[in-house]
């Protein structure tokens, strides 16, 4: 827990989603580098939910304070950079008859060795995207970071 | 390794780039699935090195034939839509003042249950971007999926 | 028949569009080939619906198999790159403003003189585009193409 | 009101947004250049009605003719490229939660000193973009130029 | 010779680079229009090359007037857009690996039967976009319309 | 210098640009507000050395610590959003037969009431984009926006 990589905000982010450690472990790990996160699940032809969905998940696990707009901020671009990479070329979803399902991470910490360097936030996004049919879908991923 | 998990060729693409798990590991995993994949590094100011390099190891390792387009235009198409995740809006980097250390994976493998479904690639890509100053830049991830 | 050009598939697939040639003059043309084809039309502000017209033709027409992703996914993709040369950056309609009256054409087949290059699909917009007024419109035209 | 700066069509158009200036004194600067202009507001999550508000505009202040393509088609294109200012990516409200209120001017005059290259038309807006929450929002500008 | 699709500019422009019409056929179809026309070839993984080659076709066929900025203007438009249709997502050819080898045209004309309308322009491009290694291919068209 | 339009970061950082008011002006308006900024001039066909001038004049009217991460990053996006108003769709000057005649400033302040929203920057350009001929050129403005 003391590697270089355990800091790694982005990794930490994605491993959150890919891999099947547990809830007790994820805990423990954040909690000694004093770092906060959360996950959840949302699947919509919707951008607008998605993005909701994934706001409103941190502001309830208190990763960003939903009353300052800085937060609110570093957030908002750190999920649509995630979703550019889930989307691929147009963050568009229903509007061009594709769907996604997906879970998504949020981590806020400080993954620079340098205090003044201060906090970070990554967005992480993985699921799948298709067609509105059951099966016609492959994987997708995007990750988001920013400063806080 | 009879898991949904272990056919998610993204997921695996990716876990290539994000833990440590051997060589000798992965190998074991992917001949079970009897799939091929490689894995490279590549740090370039120059978008066009970063394709280049994906491209002639996914060649050496037999992954794809190099006299067969319709392999490298699955292929490439994958690298776009990695590529697109890690750069966020435009695939450029020395052109506008940023550059990349990337590590990448390309899998070829059977994702799908059904046979006929066939074979698809995977191009995943994890690493850093940012000022081409060391230590000013951020964690980046992409990934592509095409059939093949 | 036997000209290179009668085997370029973005070709034929334009030409569907562009001439008056008749409808058996073109089956004639494709049943030589051995290449399946279709044609249609949709107008919409909804870029949703004009995915839908192409992609329900093709299934109709037997083009593409439905239960397939695989072929789907090589269409939709298709779809997409002609998508965006008919919007010319944003592939949005009604959400800026602007309508579409199109004809389209799908064309699956072997373009390739090599045989394991194997088939490929051609998907063709031609048409106008505009202000949702009558008359308030110009041409556009997009063409994708894909392995399948 | 005979410097180079005053036929600056792009300038007067973004200065009419910015500054105090009272009409009359706009009035006057637009009378003696023998331009015309229209201001106006518009608040929305959908962007339709962005480019509806500033075309509704423009054709009630007679700043184009709206039963002429030619002119509508050069507004057109200016409005686009001002919101592309504005959105900065994907021209996106609504679908991705975000908002926008905007001050818009639409200016139509004669910026180059050869007599030749006529008429000339500017869109710019200014104004906030940010979530659909009171204060959670930044300042956004966009200004688009086309030859009518 | 009378026909509405006579007067389809974007029609021509594309048919022109499609089909084996003789130039004397070409010359005549548009002489009786009284519309003025180009084309030309140009190959290579430089987009200011594509740029470049387009205008200095159509100054030199005294299509545009290469002294009005306005008339540049609108050709330059009409190329970009024609270019968006050709690379499907970024204007990039070399810096992400690729070339093209394009026949181009440019048409001058009064596509509308109002008078008022006047004249416009329209770039057509068509040819094959791949990978810098012979056959590794496909085919590509764009087509761009503005006024003029 | 007490109204609200006096803490309009975005506002300020475009009036710098395109008013004539002294320099002294407005160091006594930003010494009031305690905030900081630079001004200069580019002009350029390559993207990387308009990003270049930017970052080096903020970095040397100490607007934004070098060494910092945190601060180049917030610059850097801010200078992104900018570039995106100025180019409108695709981030590429010399690469497709553009350039351009900037000025543009850096403004570092506290434009939000409350005091937790803190520092904010902003990027502005204004000048001319067009042919790299003198006179073939219209104006083109951008505005980024960041929390600091
Ligand atoms: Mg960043
Ligand atoms: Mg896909
Ligand atoms: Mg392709
Ligand atoms: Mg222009
Ligand atoms: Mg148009
Ligand atoms: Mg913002």
């Amino acid at each position: 827990m003391k590697t270089a990589g355990n800091t790694r905000i982005g990794k930490s982010a994605m491993l959150l989603l890919l891999t099947e450690r547990s809830e007790e472990d994820w805990n423990r790990h954040f909690n000694e580098l004093n770092w906060s996160y959360c996950t959840g699940r949302i699947g919509s032809m919707d951008s607008q939910k998605i993005v909701a969905a994934i706001e409103t998940a941190a502001k309830r696990s208190d990763i960003v304070r939903e009353d300052l707009y800085r937060e609110m901020h570093a957030l908002y671009h750190a999920i649509m950079e995630a979703l550019t990479g889930v989307t691929r070329g147009h963050t568009q979803l229903g509007e061009i008859l594709r769907t996604v399902g997906l879970s998504f991470s949020v981590v806020r910490g400080t993954p620079y060795a340098q205090e003044e360097e201060g906090e970070w936030i990554a967005v992480a996004l993985y699921g799948t995207i298709g067609a509105p049919v059951k099966g016609l879908e492959h994987e997708t991923i995007g990750l988001g970071i920013n400063h806080i």
